[in-house]
């Protein structure tokens, strides 16, 4: 059996990954009358007047929301809300297996960017947080913005900033074994949904100044009719010679190649084009950009993927786990990229001596989670 | 210590009373290619392709959201959100220890009625059914009908018709032990919110015929100008001799009194006015219309309470489990009065030979839940 197959026997099995298990027992009449009425009634009075005491009586300080809308599922497109709900269950085991935290999977009926915003404000009261995942782009951006601003729970679309948060940390220890420093490193990011904006974001944040980054329709500059209002923004802070044209001219003389759309738009020569001992993250999924062999033929000098059978795996399982668990724990009502920032340089730190093919920690190293959430805390 | 002291302590141990467990071991990367990326790709693509596979893969078919606004929360009245998370995560309880159901609690920051069902639909497709909770009437009476109307899952406001066919069954056994048939027996229902208007729905359907109904301004009567819809419709099917006043007027010659208002309202020479023999459920919570032993030393012969420290709790746990329990094993799409009549029926024979002080089953009886959930199919 291939993968997929297995993957659709071990869902029929199990009926679903998740379940529900109740902290308290309820053995007689006694206990019923604990757990439920009338004793939760001072519980409910409690947090009435304590609006606090939610976070130290109920669920809320340790559960979060993991919410799509079914419009970006992995790579497979808009599939709807009901086929969303496997990838949200696989979340949260995620959640649960790495950092503990309980999270409760959300589909929603709705691609309307006000009413999902409305919908989990409504929602907002049970959680500890909310990790948005697998909206399309350019909804994704607002729908994110709106809620950091209009709730005082942490928010996050990791599709954004947990790849943001492991890229930042893989490049971080690819440019050290390059030996270059943010401020000589000219960078390409192909790609301007909601993961290679975000990227472009944190890199600047960080201090790369040397980036340019592409759509479908080629280079991002500024000056460009098509620009949606995020992509017009993103065009101001890089691309600084204003550059057109395709990836082909762009990527000559560059030192990273950071690809996160679809297709195999990398090729051998534009790899050659590249700076000596280019680093390449071939990021599209299922299929990178150029396979890690190819790309090492050409003369790639680190190549990082998505996929789990090649060195360099850039997995976000690397990051949202302790983000969240760090959010929780230190009581931050906002995810910051300074904080995000942090996340990576910790992620980074755990590999002592990072070599072309170790850039990043296992991600089933247990001292990922605890780096990673040390740096979600307000200072 | 109290038992509000006690309930405060055992929520502040455990903070608060669910947790999420996964159902899949996450150890390696092939584990995680299983239950996440790229193999979860596979059950998505099946979803998206034949809709009920949701069921078979997912939580969906075990899993039930327990909704409420927070505007009837208990005895206490409109606390809101927050401070109904603990009540409907006791109800969660309930639901796995019974009848072992994943059920989610969700406490909603909106009380208005068109932005709860659009929220509802939303949310709709991650649940295999709605249990509604302590939403205030009239309210619970559209929301509930509508989602009824508008979703293909079967919805059921607990309040309403948890509480109808647990009284139903009591009532059933009660006119056993005075061995009346249900043509005979004339019966007053104090309190006409959401219980009450159920209990009286549902007392009809089963064919008594003989009901007066109170609200708080006394005898709900055809032409009484200060009536909502709901009202309007109960009075038209009771009261066929158009009675008017009080209850000190009303009770007078009747068999049963079922009170589910709140107050102290019923007293000593109310009883005394009743047919002989009477039948009082005295539902208010926490405090009882009358204190059962008041009741009985004025000729009660059968008193019921909400209580526990009483003997015939009319408690919902007797049916609410049950009725999931079956709706999701019988795959119904609504939970008919039919049905709720069957489980109320299903409910009474469990107790063989009912007596004054044993009219219903014991909660912790483990075959309550699978006689009830057997009513709950489509014949």
């Amino acid at each position: 059996m291939d993968i997929y197959e297995r993957a659709l026997k071990l869902h029929k099995e199990k009926k679903g990954k998740l379940e529900i298990k109740s902290k308290v027992k309820i053995n007689d009449k006694n206990d019923l009358s604990l757990a439920y009425s009338p004793g939760v009634a001072a519980v409910s009075r409690l947090i009435a007047s304590d609006k606090k005491s939610a976070y130290t009586h109920t669920n809320k300080g340790n559960t979060i929301a993991v919410i799509s809308d079914g419009s970006a599922i992995l790579g497979l497109g808009n599939l709807g809300a009901l086929a969303a709900i496997p990838v949200m269950e696989g979340k949260c085991v995620l959640f649960k297996e790495f950092a503990n935290i309980d999270a409760i999977p959300i589909c929603l009926d709705t691609q309307d960017s006000e009413e999902i915003i409305k919908t989990i404000k409504y929602l907002a009261p049970n959680y500890g947080g909310i990790n948005l995942e697998d909206i399309a782009a350019p909804r994704c951006f607002e729908i994110e913005a709106r809620l950091k601003k209009e709730l005082n729970i942490p928010v996050m679309h990791d599709d954004q900033h947990g790849t943001a948060a492991v890229v930042l940390a893989g490049l971080i220890n690819a440019l050290k074994i390059k030996n270059i420093s943010y401020r000589e490193a000219k960078i390409i990011i192909n790609g301007a949904g909601a993961a290679g904006l975000a990227i472009a974001d944190l890199l600047i944040k960080y201090g790369f100044s040397q980036l340019i980054v592409l759509d479908s329709k080629g280079v991002i500059h500024e000056g460009r009719s098509d620009l949606n209002l995020v992509k017009e923004k993103i065009a101001k802070l890089t691309n600084p010679e204003k550059k057109k044209g395709g990836l082909a001219e762009v990527i000559k003389n560059t030192d990273v190649f950071i690809g996160v759309s679809q297709g195999k738009v990398l090729t051998r020569e534009m790899i050659l084009s590249m700076r000596e001992k280019p680093v390449i993250f071939a990021l599209a999924n299922p299929e990178p950009e150029i396979m890690p062999e190819v790309a090492k033929a050409a003369g790639a000098f680190i190549v990082a993927t998505g996929r789990s059978d090649y060195p360099n795996q850039i997995n976000n399982v690397l990051a949202f786990p302790g983000i969240f668990r760090g959010a929780l724990d230190n009581k931050v009502d906002q995810i910051t990229d300074e904080m995000l920032i942090q996340a990576a340089k910790n992620l980074a730190s755990l590999v002592s001596t990072p070599t072309p093919n170790e850039i990043l920690p296992n991600p089933f190293d247990k001292r990922v989670v605890v780096a990673v959430s040390k740096a979600i805390k307000v200072l």
